[in-house]
């Protein structure tokens, strides 16, 4: 491939390279589905340094012009030569089809073309090899138990969580948690104190079991904890590692308070810990857990990590409480299936699940810093962005833009799936918000398009 | 491999082909771990037709003489040569875990050395090279469109179950379906009139929900409809081709009956229909589905013919309550995971697994078929053996014996699990029963042992 890099330029050379082969992209010069030379050919071709194309070739996948075939080396996407890119968004969404052409920038789903199928297949083999009947069978209503060994270690290592493994209980997701737990727990709770915004299974499911729904508000850094006035015992559900939607992070002191108010007033809180492993900026803060595990239930998922498909979550629970979820088990049962368990297990102990996780912290990072660059060349200050220092989304908040559900049927027909705060408001009683929520893995797309979102943004400017 | 087969003397040659064999396991001659010649080669040595070998090593393998290990071939199980087998079920009682080399003649597992891992390794595999990225998202809460379809075509094809794919809603197993059921179908009906004995969890999971729980009387040939008299609108839980525990099929008369009682006073069937795919004797009956699918919901099960572990079964549901189910799944969810259920469509459509349900059969089949001429050999009239015509129990009456639970450990420490009829009495009220539940698939064990079973009875007679 045919570079000119040239050192005496004032010019970065990243830039340099990074422009040269987008106008090759774009120009049509190299095509879709070629294959590009590798990180090292290409290094040593210019004589640049193997790490400054890494880091190239990662931004490019992470806009979509590239993308990583598994274990066959890196392609470049189709269809992305030069042409006005508004007209054949207009042209997709005359289509039949739209939503399977447009882009999701909906929050909650993980990159799915990541999935480590090699990993996944490897240790299902080596596991099948083993020829042990307890795979193929019904399984302990808390959890395949080396799953749960292994996953106490893990806790211990990744997250500070030093529980015992029969704390430990292996649900179907997180939702399936919040199921067990809401049913589980209703001899003893009648109420529920939420963060408002929220995660909307929390309203449905609460709801549905009859709990009393206490909205709280929530500011940019989380949970307003010292609002709960609250003194009937009652559950608190949070998600303080990355609040969903608005992004923020609890602060060690709120954490700390937190625990002082259920202390007091015997209540019990629900750590929702959905997306703490992608973290890029910032040491990670204690889980809620650590500080009183005699008072948090510590719920965590594969889900965003690996993958929603796989049904496979946890949680880590005080000992007083587990008498009462294990007689629910013997009248209802719990359902996560025992060879994905197993081979999930594998995974940890064989490192690939770590390894995995590490990767994907890198393209996610990449893929968050390009929109919220992309998006402050468009907005510059008329945007303040929330949630950039973990997880799998953004809340954008517009100082001059007020946006309402009669928007969303605008969005689609630009091609773009976008969520506006309101969705999660409990009640659905805002019918104007100034926040989208952004999640920056782009779904719906064989490929990443970054080119179109970033059109779409505009559109709106 | 020397055997003498006479085919002057009046013995059967089959006959003499089994003592020839089962002798030289039992003294030692041929020992455990040793190949055995395949059925065509030995066949040809003995100028004998390949069925008749081959039937001979199915009944083999079913006692627990030979085991076939996977695409390599069929071995001598090992520790089979002859010794004092009291003596040895004593030894083992005396070691700590007792459990592991025990027998379960428990009913309700499927023989788990079975499962098909490479059809499914396969059908994985391919799957995941198509590289859909559907296969590791969330999923629909009705479950995989693909595999709804291709079960909607399997059950017209042999359950003789007319219905739409969008009828059809994927759980994580039979008891998963009941406590969507339960829950969804709460607002309509208050109470459940149950076959007493019933498979337990049923009592559990309605019980829990609230419903006012009618034991409806059993008897032989299943669920004694015409002493149904409730008149308020309520649930009938069922399980008509092999009635759980007591393992009759219910006449076609009696399904008639039943759906005319509910037509009367709006009561709404459960059709269990959790083994029927498993049957040895006589056509199979229409499932009370297609007699009234406005009044019946049938649900079955992956958990028998393939493996409890997966979580994979369905239900099939009369129009006017999907609305229901989706209203219940849209606050709390479902949660079958996706891939597997992509994997079971594609051994569905690649015909693996009929295949895989026909080869099971027969196993099952000679395993039963040799239970019952035991239980004869021993017991002679002294038992009535209720449920060989399907499934995987059979259901035991002896005309002149009591069981209590004091009779459990006692079994227990002669190395068996089994279970009374009582275990299945809803509330536990009867003490003393002459009926024992025996699964004929034997589990507990690396291979099946039949001939320590056999002892088991006899140290009862």
């Amino acid at each position: 491939m045919f570079i000119e890099i040239n050192r005496n330029k004032s010019v970065p050379i990243k830039k340099q390279l990074y422009d040269a082969l987008t106008l090759k992209f774009l120009n049509g010069e190299v095509e879709g589905g070629v294959k590009m030379p590798s990180t090292r050919r290409l290094a040593e071709d210019l004589n640049l340094s193997r790490n400054t194309v890494l880091e190239i070739y990662e931004q490019l996948i992470a806009e979509g012009y590239l993308y990583a075939a598994r274990g066959s080396g890196t392609f470049v996407a189709e269809n992305i030569a030069k042409r006005n890119v508004r007209k054949e968004i207009k042209d997709k969404t005359e289509k039949k089809n739209s939503s399977v052409s447009g882009i999701s920038l909906v929050a909650g789903t993980p990159d799915l073309e990541n999935f480590p199928v090699k990993a996944w297949e490897k240790a299902l083999h080596s596991l099948l090899l083993r020829n042990e009947t307890v795979l193929f069978d019904y399984g302990s209503y808390e959890g395949y138990q080396p799953l749960r060994e292994s996953l106490c270690q893990y806790l211990a290592n990744h997250k500070g969580i030093i529980c015992e493994s029969d704390q430990i209980i292996i649900t179907s997701g997180a939702k399936d948690a919040m199921r067990i737990l809401a049913s589980a727990l209703k001899p003893y709770f009648q109420s529920l104190l939420m963060e408002s915004p929220c995660i909307d299974f929390i309203e449905g499911v609460f709801g549905y079991y009859s709990y009393r729904l206490l909205p709280c508000r929530v500011d940019n850094e989380g949970l307003v904890v010292d609002e709960i006035k609250e003194k009937t015992p009652s559950l608190i559900y949070t998600s303080p590692s990355h609040q969903f939607p608005l992004g923020g992070t609890l602060s060690v002191s709120r954490r700390q308070q937190l625990v002082t108010i259920a202390d007091e007033f015997n209540h019990v809180i629900l750590e929702d810990d959905y997306d703490s492993e992608f973290r890029y900026k910032g040491a990670p803060l204690n889980s809620i857990f650590q500080l009183n595990p005699e008072r948090v239930i510590h719920i965590g998922t594969f889900s965003k990590t690996l993958s929603p498909s796989l049904r496979i979550g946890y949680m880590v629970v005080p000992y007083h409480f587990l008498k009462n979820i294990r007689g629910y088990f013997e009248r209802i049962g719990n359902f996560p299936c025992t060879l994905n368990q197993a081979v999930m297990n594998e995974l940890i102990i064989n490192g690939s699940y770590e390894k995995h996780v590490y990767k994907m912290t890198r393209l996610y990072k990449a893929k968050m810093s390009l929109l919220v660059k992309r998006l402050r060349e468009i907005f510059g200050k008329r945007i303040i962005i929330n949630g950039e220092y973990s997880g799998l989304h953004l809340a954008v908040i517009f100082k001059d833009v007020l946006f309402s559900e009669l928007d969303l049927p605008c969005f689609r027909s630009g091609g773009v799936e976008v969520e506006l705060l309101s969705c999660y408001d409990y009640g659905k009683k805002i019918s104007e918000t100034n926040i989208l929520i952004i999640g920056f893995d782009i779904l719906g797309l064989k490929r990443s398009r970054m080119p179109y979102v970033v059109c779409f943004l505009s559109l709106r400017n």
